[in-house]
């Protein structure tokens, strides 16, 4: 890319003016109709040290009204960040619909430096490369307009500022280790951004190479190009887009229809070893602690299948620093207006911590998609982005459970009776239970498809059967039990 | 991807029956859709030797009506075929609007094989690449749907099979020695597809691996997959697409409103020139016919600027055996329902001959951007498209020469009236040339963005001050004489 890239011609002082000026107008007026069409904006902002990253995007917000962007500086990971997935950090930041975020240098800067001077393997460089693919290409596929900015200045030119900022004592602070380590080594550098470069450069999400010698020549570059991607998202109305091959090896799961659900146990042998399994859990509880693994439980089932009293039994046996439980209702307006993994990448746990989800990013292929609140290419595509998603996990190291409490449309029936005659039961049962209710059928058939689609041999699908609940309980807490004794 | 894929769960043989007759009623469904919508579907089927790649053709072409599709099958390049650039014969066969084009291996087959025993260095397999992706997303980006399917069998299967083909005299002959070879060197040949895979993977554009061990499974996939990303197309109208940074070297060009056009040429000097000059081109036509040079000259300018004489001096020096002239009107239907650089990618030269284009491929940046016969992204997308198009020919090999024949709307007043006034050359001017006339300043414009923006070092555009019509014509012989004394 930079070695292709040609320096567009700098316009006269007049002409640049002259064009910088309408480039402003124009954003000042883009901001509205992004406003009012929900489009969310990411703009990264990489490119070489002393390069004048901060500079630009200073120069180019001020022709936004600040309630409609965010600005978000790379820092280096903090102890909290290093104990979540490498994507967590950046998923996090992306926009709501309807606004900007610019970083001030992102994913890019970070991998780059890795593999500069952090040790990183090509192997892991190149996993981590896939990583980065699949994560801007979803957000594109959601309806997200990604520009990707590399300012880039000679090796003359950076050596030039630096010295300048060093001159004064006033500036020196602001000569950076790296930025001293890429002049030094600034043809090694080169090589490494160019790599990164040309196996990023999505069709969907380009990268744009910005002349940075001359500040305001770089705010034209950067504001003509930005606008113009803006005008472009703002006439697409909601895209489809194609549907991806699996790659994720996938675990046979039978029909919901096909599973006996008239398993039981006795309430002595339940209590009994309830507490002996409790305790054993609690024992590796500990452990994961230590050896810093990283839990997800994800609970999906019919409603009134038991799915709170199964967690209350896991918890039961946790140390409650050390777990938390996350229960997922409709989506509050701001996680809405994000792309619908993003309420889940923001409260994944650290490592050596448990999350239980009772409900969960499943949502979007089962109510989502039965009352169309989204598009068919989008659940359709949702397979995909969800193997993507725990893939993702996964790779990082975590243990993923997946739960499918079930029972049967009678039993539900009784329980629901049964809640709705219980005066203390009664808030568990809504109009919309018997509404979703009608619509077994449906979600019998949507979720048969979820577990064939979505059961993968690194995050399975458990069905628990929960007729008899206490079965159901014992369990999952087995299922959970044997997956982790195999990680520690 | 291969490594990566995992093999789908085939169905049992009743569901697999329901599933197929579903889709093959779906696939004859859209055809009709597909005619309506003008949607051109190109699939690609690649794999294996003895893969399966014409029967599995074979059978989905069953169920579309033989009006709505061709079938093309992978030869080696013939002789002819060897004389054109790399893309020549993929970029002939894209489908029109409303019909399928199944390609029975294609660019891919072509690619890895030279790679693989066709002497290939690693820097043209990656240029290759790089053609690949822009033909690829030149397609995508106007609208075509492209679809592409990599069958997939083990290695013992291979084996079986070609030991099952050569068992029978009559089957014997079906056995390739690339299938042979394929065979014994298995391993390595997975390892070029799966890297060819990977690199030319487009979320626009991405590849499917189908499980081709059983045909009637391998159909399912195709069609299953094939009638979805149909549907995905059908429900997308027009949509826009990023604009991508130009990459490529440019020149400098003046506005016209800048050049001088008081240049004028004594007539006794211009006979005297013009015969030294034709004799001097005439001799260089016949070595780069030796040297197999392909050359390239285009020709735009304001209506009446004297392009019909100038090209008759080129021409009026050259062995009638090696050049064609290309006149360009309006597109025919059958050039309009495809991308519209089809029919110049048709039209090219052969090695050693020169083609001469009276009015070219920048029609889509002047007439089809001001009479909004294209959308303003295919119009701002096509500076892009036309410089690779034009580099993809550079790096054939060829000469590119690019003249705009430049005179004042004074003279062109004085032309159009002298034309109406002379019987003889009153066929010349037609009503559209005055209305094209009343557009003078939107020309303009258009012509200074396009020369601006795609004038290239591979391939610069001369402005021919044309006023002096005789001035015009010696200074296209000499710019002619200069290139290609330059590489002869």
């Amino acid at each position: 890319m930079l070695k292709e890239w040609m320096n567009p011609q700098k316009p006269e002082p007049e002409e640049l003016a002259e064009r910088l000026g309408a480039a402003r107008e124009r954003l000042a007026r883009q901001q509205m109709q992004i406003k009012e069409k929900k489009l969310p904006v990411l703009v990264l902002v990489e490119g070489w040290g002393t390069a004048g990253k901060g500079s630009i995007i200073g120069r180019i917000i001020k022709n936004i009204d600040p309630r409609f962007f965010t600005v978000a500086a790379m820092e280096e990971p903090t102890e909290e960040e290093k104990r979540k997935p490498f994507l967590y950090r950046h998923f996090a930041r992306i926009p709501e619909g309807g606004k900007f975020t610019f970083l001030d240098s992102g994913w890019m800067d970070e991998v780059v430096k890795e593999r500069l001077y952090g040790g990183m393997s090509d192997e892991d460089y190149e996993a981590r490369i896939g990583s980065i693919r699949r994560f801007e290409r979803q957000l594109t596929d959601n309806g997200y307009l990604v520009i990707k900015f590399f300012l880039h200045i000679s090796h003359e030119e950076q050596t030039k500022r630096i010295e300048k900022l060093w001159d004064s004592k006033d500036t020196r602070w602001r000569v950076s280790k790296d930025d001293m380590w890429q002049n030094e080594h600034y043809k090694r550098c080169r090589g490494a951004f160019d790599s990164y470069l040309r196996s990023t450069n999505l069709p969907s999400a380009p990268w744009y190479i910005v002349d940075a010698k001359s500040a305001k020549w770089a705010e034209l570059q950067v504001l003509e190009t930005l606008t113009q991607g803006i005008e472009i998202a703002l006439n697409n109305s909601s895209m489809a887009v194609p549907l991806l091959q699996n790659v994720f090896p996938l675990e046979k799961m039978p029909l919901l229809a096909e599973i006996p659900l008239d398993k039981t146990v006795d309430i002595e042998e339940y209590h009994k070893e309830l507490k002996r399994l409790q305790q054993r859990l609690g024992e590796l509880h500990n452990r994961l602690y230590r050896k810093k693994v990283p839990v997800i439980v994800a609970y999906e089932g019919w409603d009134a299948a038991g799915k709170g009293g199964n967690i209350k039994r896991i918890t039961g046996a946790l140390d409650p620093r050390g777990y938390e439980v996350h229960p997922i209702a409709s989506p509050e307006p701001h996680e809405k207006a994000r792309h619908y993994l993003w309420r889940f990448w923001t409260r994944l746990p650290k490592t050596g911590h448990i999350a239980i989800f009772d409900r969960t990013w499943y949502g979007r292929v089962m109510v989502e998609r039965l009352e169309g609140f989204c598009s068919e290419n989008d659940w359709m595509r949702a397979y995909n982005e969800i193997n993507e998603f725990e893939k993702e996990l996964s790779d990082w190291g975590a243990v993923i459970l997946k739960f499918w409490v079930q029972i049967d449309k009678d039993t539900q029936l009784y329980r629901f009776n049964e809640r709705a005659a219980t005066p203390e039961k009664q808030w568990k049962i809504t109009d919309e239970d018997w509404r979703n209710r009608e619509k077994w059928d449906l979600y019998e058939n949507a979720v048969n498809e979820m577990l064939q689609k979505t059961s993968t041999t690194y995050a399975p699908w458990y069905v628990l059967e929960s007729v008899d609940k206490r079965y159901a309980r014992l369990k999952a807490l087995r299922i959970m039990i044997e997956d982790l004794e195999k990680v520690l």
